[in-house]
């Protein structure tokens, strides 16, 4: 009989094995490719291998995450990793029966987030998302200050321009749409041509909000350059202080002033 | 009986109080979702509760304001400071009683502008506006040069296209206003193909000038990156010297120059 | 009796006097002023003051460019100064009567091009014309690598949609609008559509051809970035180089080897 | 009799030859031209001489690149270089009759990539290519999460969107090709209103797309300003290090130690 500790040591092995890692990524693969497929239209037939098929990843994926489970130490810890969470529901909500035709369209969805355990298995794309992540909230303050500019026009638009087209200003929350539209420059003269012809002034909100929301969006940008720049700083001081490891200009002189110390005893 | 000043310290406490300015933040974040709920169609009970509510955070901003203005050891300074001045503003027109419908659009422009109160409370927005704002001098002439490209090409429109469509070239004004919807590339070849129906070499027109100010903006930007680069190798030069504090090249010398002397001097 | 000398004397001090210079260029943005006013719908009475303040403008011009004309010592030299011949060029333009309505309207553009004046006498804005003008030609081979990508994709395009849109792709030259076009975005998805009822994978055409002047723009931009920063860096280390011009490494061992020396003398 | 050695070396002195070079140069301008030209309609009597200049061009190319082949004393190696491959290919399929009107299409293809030949004969184009190409690889991981974000994104759009608009919607290449659109801001407003009026949330679904591929894309060229910045360090760094190849901390710090050993052996 084999014990739990074969077990585990067993899920360890198959866990880290290159060729089993190989074949997860292959079926996400497959899996990202029967997604694709079925937006075609297909024959009934073909329709019934991709549901044996669907049926076979989802086991493959439910076994892949036990093993996971299993060769994990430490089980609490398993759930404090986001992406052992986000694996587990894909695959949890996967094997719920559906037959409801609201309930099939989550399922569909829900195997179409599958495709995002591409980066959950990939490490360096699970450190690129991360960084992305990461480097969202050290932008705070701009994305707010962005957000009160366009709140602040959106209640103008709303204000001024409600009656002129009801689809595009009438109420706070088309407005904002209206501007980020604006803000893309799509079809925005349109937008403000028709405004235009009843507040002959009105070109001035669109300029001014075209040159706020550049200009914030260039700090944005400027922002992230001189993050990512100060961090390859860091990083490179920190392998020049690694070099100089040898020789710093304080150890230089402590040796200068024991040689003066020796020549002072040396003289008495 | 209270006198003057104890009146003056409580009004210090009180606007140095963390929970008075949490208040204060949320009342601002309250009047922001009042204005974005009046543009929804709203039942004339709740636009009762909304008058109210709007009364209230009016004279809450009018005390705030006063506690600041007592709490302000130089009277005379308080008025010097450009956000205290947009406070007063945005307070005091929200208390003039509006009946006339033209300045009932004025009294719910002030209430939209009481959002940007946020920026005079936040500290760290604060100064991400005034960075902005010192940035923009220092591309001064950039911007002029800009606007010298628009001038001409508009004022050289205005004389060869007006005839041709008068609502985007019937005047300077106009025209301008036609090429910062070329810049954005919106419809920007419909605008083209109109007038190159009548001078086939009109082409040349639409993309130098496109040509120009792609150029003239990207300076621009490169200019803000190169300013703020600036600051930063200013800024890391300024820590490593006082890093470099405890030893530098010039006390090295000094050290073996005295060494030297010793040396010549235990020769004697 | 003036001699020559003294009107040279008198010359140079006017040139060189600042109230004269403001003169000016008061006087170029009058000029710009009168080409706006221009394109506006004005009454007869006006367009005679127009006209008579325009005969001012171009005598105090050329008054202005012969006081400049005599100031200068070497006369061959101030033919070699661009800015000067265009200065004169626009005057002397200026000048010429008009009948002919053709020639009319190279009057007005004339006097659209004294706007560019004001670059002329601004230093300023020279010097950033100059510096515009001189990134230019160490991009040369972006930009003829991007020309030959614009060539290539035209030819094809004009090969196999002239029979689709003879408007669009008719011959090479309106291909190259075509796509210079599509490079901006521009309805690029309309033409798009239209090659691809007749050619279904005609996609990967312009998408190809967008990934293609994308890079190379990214190219080019990168190109300007990295030379600025060089010069930027080059600034720097000239800086850098005059502070430490007190104490350099070279020079300590230099001072250690004459201690060494010292002391091995001291020994025998 | 001429031996083979001499033909190569007369080969070797003819590829080498600067006016050899520049003649080469002019024929591929000169082809390029005659591929615009044909884009015209033109009188039969030029399309002979285009039909005789085109052969004439297509023989100097063929003896172009036998000259090429013989002066390379390396044969083998010839054939490693893809420049002198596709050069070959074009000359080749060039040479091959065409009679059929589908291939007639194929020849007038390679007569286009010809002037990609100016890319194989300037040296600084082909090193500016090979940079390019070579930079790809390094964001590879970036465009992977960039292709996951657009087949989710597809995905979604397909299984949701298809029965309102199948033009857009169809199956998940169609929609591969929609989000590019939305991705380019090209009327991306229409396909979402349009989509919006069954699904009045699916505003969401694209200001979500279009926050992650702008983030995505901001990274890449982050990542691409990132490598450049490092190689123009490295660059530096080389530079510096052959500079200061004279003096060192490290020797310093040998030499005082020396000195330390003569002063304590002085003493005893």
């Amino acid at each position: 009989m084999i014990t739990i500790q074969q077990i585990q040591e067993r899920s360890i092995a198959l866990r880290d094995n290159r060729t089993f890692e190989m074949l997860v990524v292959g079926v996400i693969i497959l899996s990202a490719l029967l997604i694709g497929a079925k937006t075609y239209p297909i024959p009934s037939a073909v329709t019934q291998i991709i549901l044996w098929l669907d049926v076979g990843i989802t086991f493959l994926f439910l076994f892949e995450i036990i093993v996971r489970f299993i060769a994990e130490p430490n089980k609490k810890r398993f759930f404090h990793n986001g992406w052992n969470v986000f694996d587990t529901l894909v695959v949890v909500v996967s094997l719920i029966p559906i037959d409801n035709s609201d309930m099939a369209l989550v399922g569909r969805l829900v195997r179409v987030f599958r495709v995002l355990r591409m980066v959950s298995i990939i490490p360096e794309l699970r450190t690129l998302l991360n960084s992305l992540v990461r480097a969202l909230p050290q932008l705070g303050y701009v994305v707010l200050l962005m957000f009160i500019i366009f709140y602040i026009y959106a209640a103008v638009g709303a204000t001024f321009f409600a009656e002129i087209n009801p689809v595009l200003w009438g109420d706070i929350s088309i407005s904002l749409l209206t501007l980020f539209r604006v803000m893309t420059f799509e079809d925005w003269t349109d937008v403000m041509y028709e405004t235009m012809a009843v507040y002959p002034l009105s070109w001035s909100y669109y300029l001014t909000f075209i040159f706020f929301t550049a200009f914030a969006f260039l700090n944005m940008v400027i922002g992230i350059v001189v993050n990512v720049l100060e961090d390859e700083h860091a990083k490179e001081r920190a392998e020049k202080a690694e070099e100089d490891g040898s020789a710093t200009l304080n150890e230089l002189r402590d040796e200068i002033q024991e040689l003066k110390a020796l020549i002072i005893n040396l003289k008495k």
